[in-house]
């Protein structure tokens, strides 16, 4: 079996994560950890047998790399992608490439010279229940899809400090939502209304951002597509899509620590959903690895692209104007400028 | 016992229904069945062991006559009301009132005057699981409401005659969910973006209509309210409800015939959902009846009144100008001229 | 429409919600109410607009009785169901039809001479579950049945004074999931192994009964057939049967009050089921109606026949030997020794 | 981290999952696997880094070996066991200990002397729905236990060589669910009646076996067990326990392999359950290895000890015995002789 050396860029929740999971596998060795912050990469490295530094051109000159993970704050992004092609790396990036649309419009040629593989870690694209809804939505099980409905709620809010450099709420959660929902109906949505309210915490308010939000959306053909999000559901993280059409129904639902049901004088309990990402995508992480490492040695193309992350960034962009403007109806298209991005 | 005795307009669909359950209780008789077709109203009549007339006051003439159940066609509605009420006639009608909202307006005060009990026909208030539901999020189990969903789906379309008249699916179907958003929010909507499509069936396009749409509103308090409709469902009668609030979530689901699970090498199959209103709703039905029947005895006050009517159609109307102006937001506070309607 | 004329007697606990279908039923007139209480009969009489007497031949001389339901006392039914045939009326009586098996197959050569219909009341053969789980085994869905479950738990023990003149658990409880076995195998069971226990009230033991108990059983052509009761289950009335054969499995649950499910920091909390059998049974026991309805207008032959009756007893009979016989094995062959019983 | 090594004896099936989960576990590497077929050895080892060997001796006597996994076939377990705890080994053993229980019985004293933890590979005990089900009935969730009932269903019947060798259904098969009866009942079982039949493959019978069973058995205190097994489900593995008691009943189901539902007009449709237990107990399987590193560490002593061995296999004796016998009953305790067995 061929093993693949990986470099990972970030050493931070995320991170740890990823480290984890290459560590793991058979067909891959985590070889250097970069972090700004060295004794949070030595750390990490430590506990994996990787090498740490804070040089990306000292990890990225070592010719033993094969592939480039990601995993560091959003607005390193770009650079490191372009530095990490050009040491012609095979990259993993995590979602979002960048909070501005413009930067990522702007940097589409660079990429599309170097052409270099590059996948975008929307991890849910490789949750076992999603992949089963999307290809059975492909497959023609509910015919042709008329409405589509995404719930995603997070079991609590994050700091005020991630709130602030977020790029909030529509940019930085339902981002994920927007990917799922251009995957499943692989058709662009057309239409834009959003509007979002501060529930949860008055903090978040003053750092102007919204924590409860939907999004309603239509495509060109007519299908509708509706989203919401809260940054706090008590009984954990929850994650449910629903595709409705011409010959019926394709529901994935929470998924469930135990299968346990407790019936009593007060009525049946079960065990509430997992409490968050980690617990709930883990198999999505893994299954992510796995397809990332088959692009690396060839055996598979990306399957999400850069045009994947910049166009799920565009539809966040409109949601974001429409709630600003009171729920004003915004074309998507109005985004969809920059062809370029259509390649890489 | 004390028996009410019961005249009822209109003999057609829903109206069979009634007239079943009022001859099935042990506490009402069903006297008269008055409807512009005679041989439909005599064939009822005959069926139940009542009197059957085309002609209204001779049925309201009737002293013995405790309450009057209107179910015939919508535009005969107020102008029934108001002669059932000025004979001193407990009231039942059936949704909507109208399908004018200034007609309803201006009939306001001559309800008001007569002060005759009126009870509106939203059959799902009456819903074992939608009742539990809204008892439940007023006794706080999900504290503070932040979120409510409402998926409301047809079997299948009505004729495109029953569509030229039903004053579209906004006005004839979503009207019902309308009602459902306000009654568990215990708040009026303000913010009124509405989309619909024609997906299911041309020839409701061409009638001006559409036959897939939803709606994205929002309290002056900030609570996002989304709803769906189909009008055609493989899988049956689609009626659920989900609200989300500061401390969890209930979701009232689909009813089924049996409780039968089967397992083979194909996977696990359920029964879908009842076919239609009449099954699905056939206890709503009945509690409706016996909640009407305690309004007329004085043991209790309506439960849905002449308001209730009145702003599930404003709602209706602000959904159909938003989506006929492309998913504009429209304030439904334009429609809440009418102070008189309050009171009745 | 036809409409019967109904006699019942016995006026206790089932008595009156048999009269209270009679008299919503469209079809059925309750004209007599028979009890050896006279006050609690015209009590019962009065509320349906039917006569009451304590004298069964004053009721049963009524020309215009079309059907007898006897939900008296069980040591009343042979006597009754007798003297009703004698009378010439088509009879549904209440299970079970004694509780001395040699009494049973004695009386059955008188009924078998009279020939009038009869019907045995297995009410859970008309739960719409159970009847869908039972045709889609007859229709081959899970192939050749292998193994049968069956569980049936109360949701608090009766009186003790109840206990004492009810048979035993297997009698009076196991006695209803002895037929359900038989009547979904089609096929009789051939060995019989029991075992009880007195886990739940110590009052029951002393009266020489067990509370909780289970049998296991088995076919000549080798299926298996399971089943657990128990006096009491904090949760409610637990009503569950599971066919398992060549080709799957099918289960048949639990009903539930409403469809609402509560999602909290705590779990996700349902409905627990119906208290008891008056709610659980509610839809089987109109169909029952229905069912002896067409009975006595010939159109229907009975669903449930004495031999049924018979055998479900030869089945408790066999299983309290078995349990005293501290699990002793018991071929319930020994108790088939009356072949008349077969042709009624 | 303390990585301890491991010596695996056995490289099939079983042994093939145990290799891979060792290999992924940051605490653990394989160091040795030795198999009766040396080139099956050398394959697995080769894929994990292991050395290869037909001689226990040879890797038994390497010092760097912690602990010793035996997966082996079954009639090498006693002598396998004995040999690693004389090299001062900790020891995993896979279940059952033997087929037979006097060679058990008769072994306990040496292995008593030698005092080396061992653990039996009872893989159930660590699935997480059994585990938690199993620790809340600790915890006096269902109060007081009365019934226990045990599903567990192969989705095909193995190889007629397998049966052959593979001591009859009750020894191979329903032994797991012994352990689960008095792993939850934590009392054990005084009372056994079982039968069992041939339905599913007609050379299952031929070579002395039965294919589908069934065990009703009680404790002294009362509580009653029912279990039913069969070699072949077409839906797939089938796991699940019930238990019932004086505050409620638990019960732990199947898991999905998505979360996925498909409403169309045939009804609604789910996935099956995994086919077999290498999917279906994936996270037991880890769990175990977990808990043998914690046994190895000295963080934690045996969960699973050769007494639960001994009494799971005594209590298959006695079903077998009973099924042979028609249905009789027959005593545990009878089996229940050999004492040094409680202290190991």
């Amino acid at each position: 079996m061929r093993v693949v050396n990986i470099c990972q860029f970030g050493a931070g929740r995320i991170g740890a994560i990823h480290a984890e999971n290459i560590s793991n596998h058979p067909a891959a060795d985590l070889k250097w950890v970069v972090d700004i912050d060295l004794s949070v990469a030595g750390k990490l490295a430590e506990q994996y047998g990787a090498k740490a530094t804070l040089d990306p051109q000292e990890a990225l000159s070592d010719t033993n790399i094969d592939g480039v993970l990601i995993a560091s704050s959003t607005d390193t992004h770009v650079d490191l992608i372009l530095a990490a092609m050009q040491a012609e790396k095979v990259v993993f990036c995590e979602k979002p490439i960048d909070l501005d649309l413009q930067r990522v419009d702007e940097f589409s040629s660079n990429i599309a010279k170097l052409g270099c593989p590059l996948l975008i870690g929307f991890n849910r694209r490789f949750d076992p229940s999603f992949r089963a809804l999307q290809r059975s939505v492909r497959e023609g099980k509910v015919g042709t899809v008329e409405i589509l409905k995404i719930t995603s709620r997070d079991p609590a809010p994050p700091t005020i400090e991630y709130i602030r450099n977020s790029g909030g709420l529509f940019r930085d959660m339902m981002i994920h939502d927007f990917d799922m929902a251009r995957w499943i109906l692989g058709e662009e949505l057309a239409e834009v209304c959003a509007t979002g309210s501060c529930l949860v915490e008055e903090k978040i308010g003053q750092a102007g951002d919204v924590d409860t939000a939907s999004v309603m959306m239509r495509t060109n053909s007519g299908v509708i597509c509706l989203i919401d999000n809260s940054r706090r559901a008590t009984y954990g993280y929850d994650q449910r899509i629903e595709v409705f059409g011409s010959k019926g129904m394709l529901q994935a639902g929470n998924t469930s620590p135990t299968t346990l049901s407790w019936w009593t004088d007060k009525g049946i309990s079960k065990d509430k959903p997992p409490y968050f990402f980690v617990d709930r995508y883990e198999m999505a992480y893994r299954a992510e690895l796995d397809h990332f490492i088959q692009v690396i040695t060839g055996e598979a193309d990306p399957l999400v692209r850069y045009v994947d992350g910049r166009q799920a960034l565009a539809l966040a962009e409109a949601a974001f104007i429409s709630s600003e403007g009171n729920g004003v109806k915004v074309n998507s298209d109005m985004f969809h400028s920059d062809q370029t991005a259509e390649r890489i």
